[in-house]
């Protein structure tokens, strides 16, 4: 049998302790390190290292999965780790993928290394969802729908209100309208067609609920183009009943090929976000080694990858099975 | 702008009036040939030639996209054909797909072009849902369900009975049973709870419909498994209800990640098989002309396949707009 790859996680959160968890149904690979910025212990009992230490580990690790956030963490630490180490992260904001790409790039053209960036479900197999519906139909509409689920954007924009102690917000896609664009329909869909937006808030028992909500409601860009309707509870209830992290949406593209309609649909639906986008980063961890030993360095998206790569199973087992 | 592919049909039935429709979509493509058995003119005027002028043609055309059956063309005339052009064809005889793949790669590295097999929705968009889905959740089971849609074996064994003048069969997936996979419940399904077989017979009129309807339910794996349902119509109704030729299906895994379950669903409804199958076809032959600038040479399916090289856009409108 051919040595495992070997993983290392970067980043302890829910994604880093997702892959941790998830890896048990990796038979090819092994986790062979924790990089954190706190002093923890990880639940398996694979060490955790200080961030330093990562240049020491240059010939134990062949892919790190990075599992630090987008805004802050990740455009450091990607180019950085990408110095050492064959690399994956779920970098998802969108606006930036362009330039996060660059710097990795740059990076893992250097060390003579792969990362994949932008690896999830959306940005990630959404993404590949719609560029084969977009190539295979071009004439047609492509139309995401989010959710039912819970957007951390849009909780803590809630929570940073001033009287809010604490806040869950899940983006409801609207059955109607998923509805009408499988009828290939082609409609013409508002931001308040496709999605509805229900809030959890835990308020201060001085704070003024109704002004609280009307900040909320008129929020720009997170919810002033929305339906939204808000629920204060207790402490208690968000603890019990909205700590879990379901997510989901559709991809589905309506398309023509002349007269005859043809729709194209994939979607998810998730009881746990955290623990499904590590389970895509450690299949395209696979990617990202299989590609170093090709010698194909330096950055890519998920648009790159041919889906073999991210197969555990050997190529006669698609021929039978798969095909 | 750089030169169009140029595109030629081998085999001009449905499939091959499809791609010479759907061509005009394609904005770097141009149908420069189409060869075919039969001395036909073609829809668009453009010039259709015997398939012996085929190695005349080496220079003036970059992909062929093969439109022949399975059973009995594609064996012959793909390696054939692999000889002088690049090739993409949807071969679906599932059993046999190894073989092909292997004669195929043979003529195609010999003649250092490029071959890609079994292109369409199943094998094709399906078999890629399938290696996703379970290369992201090893933990889980794939369904697949076919339809509501015409099968073609299914309606030519019925038109093979004695006393049958032609016939359509429709294969029906049973709503009940992807609601219970999508639930992620992970049941197990007998092929009677997924789908039921529906059946439109034009009988001479001196047949015996009973013997006929019993021949039809209890034919060995086409109906004995299944129910199926005959209905005796005209000839007339049959040519003007039952022409058109739908199809589609669902590919659903339902996994888990330790407790929780995670439900990846890709789903096609098609108001024409043989134009969507001819889209799928274009779109990977600009991904085979563009192995072959790259030299990869031999013969590939479509697990081999980078997304990206399907799509006509600029790699800088994906970072921007699908990504």
């Amino acid at each position: 049998m051919s040595e495992k790859i070997r993983i290392a996680i970067v980043g302890y959160g829910n994604l880093g302790r997702g892959v941790e968890q998830q890896i048990n149904l990796c038979n090819d690979m092994e986790l062979v390190a924790i990089f954190s910025r706190r002093k923890i212990e990880s639940k398996t009992g694979c060490p955790v290292y200080e961030m330093e230490k990562m240049k020491e580990f240059k010939k134990q690790v062949d892919v790190a999965i990075l599992c630090g956030g987008s805004a802050t963490d990740l455009p450091q630490q990607g180019p950085q780790v990408a110095k050492f180490f064959n690399t994956v992260d779920s970098f998802d904001t969108h606006a930036k993928i362009k330039d996060y790409l660059k710097s990795m790039n740059i990076s893992s053209l250097n060390s003579e290394k792969v990362s994949i960036i932008s690896v999830g479900w959306d940005p990630g197999l959404f993404s590949i969802s719609r560029l084969y519906m977009e190539s295979i139909l071009p004439d047609g509409s492509t139309y995401t729908f989010w959710g039912p689920g819970v957007s951390q954007g849009h909780s803590d924009a809630i929570r940073r209100i001033s009287g809010v102690i604490d806040a869950v917000q899940y983006t409801i896609p609207k059955d109607e309208s998923i509805e009408l664009v499988r009828k290939g329909t082609n409609p013409e869909l508002l931001p308040i067609d496709k999605h509805f937006r229900l809030c959890y808030v835990v308020a201060e028992d001085s704070a003024n609920k109704e002004i609280i909500e009307n900040e909320i409601v008129n929020m720009p860009n997170y919810f002033d183009e929305y339906e939204t309707e808000v629920h204060f509870i207790s402490k208690e209830e968000l603890q019990t009943n909205h700590k879990k992290m379901p997510h989901g949406g559709f991809v589905i593209r309506s398309g023509k090929t002349g007269d005859e309609k043809q729709v194209m649909e994939f979607s998810l639906k998730l009881e746990s976000n955290p623990l499904f986008t590590a389970s895509v980063l450690l299949a395209y961890a696979r990617a990202a080694y299989r590609l170093h030993e090709e010698k194909k360095y330096g950055a890519k998206t998920v648009l790159d990858i041919p889906p073999v790569l991210l197969s555990e199973k050997p190529y006669e087992e698609h021929l039978k099975n798969i095909l």
